[in-house]
């Protein structure tokens, strides 16, 4: 607490990201990176793109990167916004387009950076609870709202809802904004982009952090119709012009256009998920259903923060939420069968 | 204008950046950028970055490049802020350190971003008249106040202030936030970073993308004491945890640690804007003082605008703004000798 601080820096409980440990040799299956490197074609493309020319500006409307996104979701580069990781796109989609009179509707339990930009922009929200599954009942939104955001696959469940039920939402709440965050939709789940031509509330928000293995790259983008685009866009040129690198744009680019590799990774990482999800419920684990590069699991005999501690001993890094509601859980990322197999090699020791 | 835009989306009047054409063969010298490349350190880390770990998060601290900084300027690691750019680091001390009930203060020419910051933020401001030199006089802001921000040297005017004046001015406003805003300190002006030791109340902003050739890379950084440096942190990491992608750290940070060419090319700029001033004076031009890297420049009898335009017809841009006081004015940035040759050689057909 600060007499020089603003009043709404006074007030803040930022967020806390997992841990990026600085010591090697730990299994890191904690913050839902891709176990495999970027596409070759992206690499390449940063290193060319690491010359004389970072002298420059970059571009400040991204159009490499709009163009190559407009491309891989087949529509217009005008539906774009691009920005420094989705953690940039939705701070401006909070502050731009989710703040109204009425409140924010988002699940109880879910991404637990929602509430900190409710609270950076003072923006007013209520939580709607999951159901006893953890899944989420659209019908549940039926209440006044100024907006409503959700992940899907929801984070940290990993559950999957299916495309009929967001077209239900859009079509009931045809006056709020509706955003679907869909980090994690390339791990099996089926995309609401399609339905963007004909809803002018839906905004998608996508992340190269996952399934595209640029977590260290910091690209972002949201898809709606140009007059969603061009309110983030309003706010984005009042806080920083150029907020994509030139390094950034170029990668970027190339990994959307790398069609293939895209595929064959997270054909790899859905078979693996298959795999884990097995040896866990094998070692009496239940194991919520996941269309996520990770899994939402707990053990009927041991509570997730003991289960943690047990594994940071073995050198294995999982993500536990002391939250109410998801205590007994542990958020597992999908690494490699090799780290899955030291995973469960260490849960063996400890729950067998 | 936009129902589903938030109250301050559509009240927003964004920044406009300085063109970044798509077309080659022109002479650039609009947006300030180094007309000499990075240092071929940062290059060669930007390449060994380019590499697998691009699959994980970067470091949400910044520690090497916050400690290449330190290193630089010595100070502690603890007394520096970093972001994506210093627009970035702009934006969050407007919201984190700059929005009181008493009205910013900033001179009425200045950086044309810091009111688009009032406005996003909802920050009440007040400017402050330059004197008939465009000089700045820091006895003009003995009002009250709830911070005061300006750009040392001046932009786009190139004045500098004297450090002498901007102790005065920290010790005559002890409660209120002093930014002193130095992205073009080092083109011969003297940092005001010793003063942070002494006053809790000063924050020294700076970046790479003038004096160390890094526009397209985006990294900037806020030196003060720790308790402000903190409340910066509350805001990023309610905003974007990792705004710096491991690229931007790795190149920023050796681009910091090569003084040698950093002393190279702020001395070659320093040596062309003496050359570039004795040349549009020998044209008739009134050329401000700069410690910039950029000179404001008058012509009795050809209105700013028309130079512009005509300037940019022999495919040379620079800026121009228009706005009361400075209408009459251009702002061309220093380039290599050729380029300032190539300028001069325009003018002198259409002034001459």
């Amino acid at each position: 607490m600060n007499r020089y601080w603003s009043r709404v820096t006074q007030q803040l409980t930022p967020y806390v990201p997992g841990e990026q440990p600085k010591i090697d040799g730990l299994v890191k299956l904690n913050t839902n990176e891709n176990p495999y490197p970027p596409s070759p074609r992206a690499l390449e493309a940063i290193r060319h793109a690491a010359g004389e020319a970072l002298r420059l500006y970059p571009d400040p409307d991204a159009t490499v990167l709009k163009t190559a996104v407009a491309r891989f979701h087949g529509v217009a580069p005008d539906h774009i916004f691009a920005g420094n990781s989705s953690d940039e796109v939705l701070a401006h989609v909070f502050a731009g387009l989710l703040k109204h009179d009425l409140p924010l509707l988002f699940p109880d339990v879910t991404y637990s950076f929602y509430p900190v930009y409710c609270g950076l922009f003072g923006i007013e929200y209520r939580t709607v609870p999951l159901d006893d599954g953890l899944g989420l009942r659209v019908q549940d939104y039926a209440q006044p709202n100024g907006g409503i955001i959700l992940p899907n696959p929801n984070a940290p469940t990993g559950r999957l809802l299916p495309l009929a039920d967001i077209e239900a939402l859009l079509q009931a709440h045809p006056d709020s904004v509706v955003v679907i965050d869909e980090a994690y939709i390339d791990f099996g789940g089926e995309s609401a982009v399609p339905l963007v031509a004909r809803h002018p509330n839906l905004l998608v928000v996508q992340t190269l952090s996952k399934s595209r293995s640029l977590a260290g790259l910091r690209v972002g983008y949201a898809i709606g119709q140009p007059h969603l685009i061009e309110g983030l866009e309003r706010v984005k040129s009042s806080f920083n012009s150029y907020p994509l690198d030139r390094l950034a744009l170029a990668g970027a680019a190339a990994a959307m256009d790398d069609v293939a590799y895209f595929d064959q990774t997270r054909q790899a990482i859905i078979a693996s998920r298959g795999r884990l999800t097995e040896a866990l419920q094998g070692l009496g684990f239940e194991v919520l259903p996941s269309a996520a590069n990770f899994v939402f699991a707990r053990h009927p005999g041991h509570a997730g923060a003991a289960l943690l501690a047990a594994l940071r001993e073995r050198k294995v890094l999982v993500r536990h939420f002391e939250q109410p509601r998801i205590r007994q859980y542990l958020r597992i990322t999908v690494g490699t069968d090799a780290e899955c197999d030291t995973l469960v090699a260490a849960l063996r020791e400890i729950v067998g």
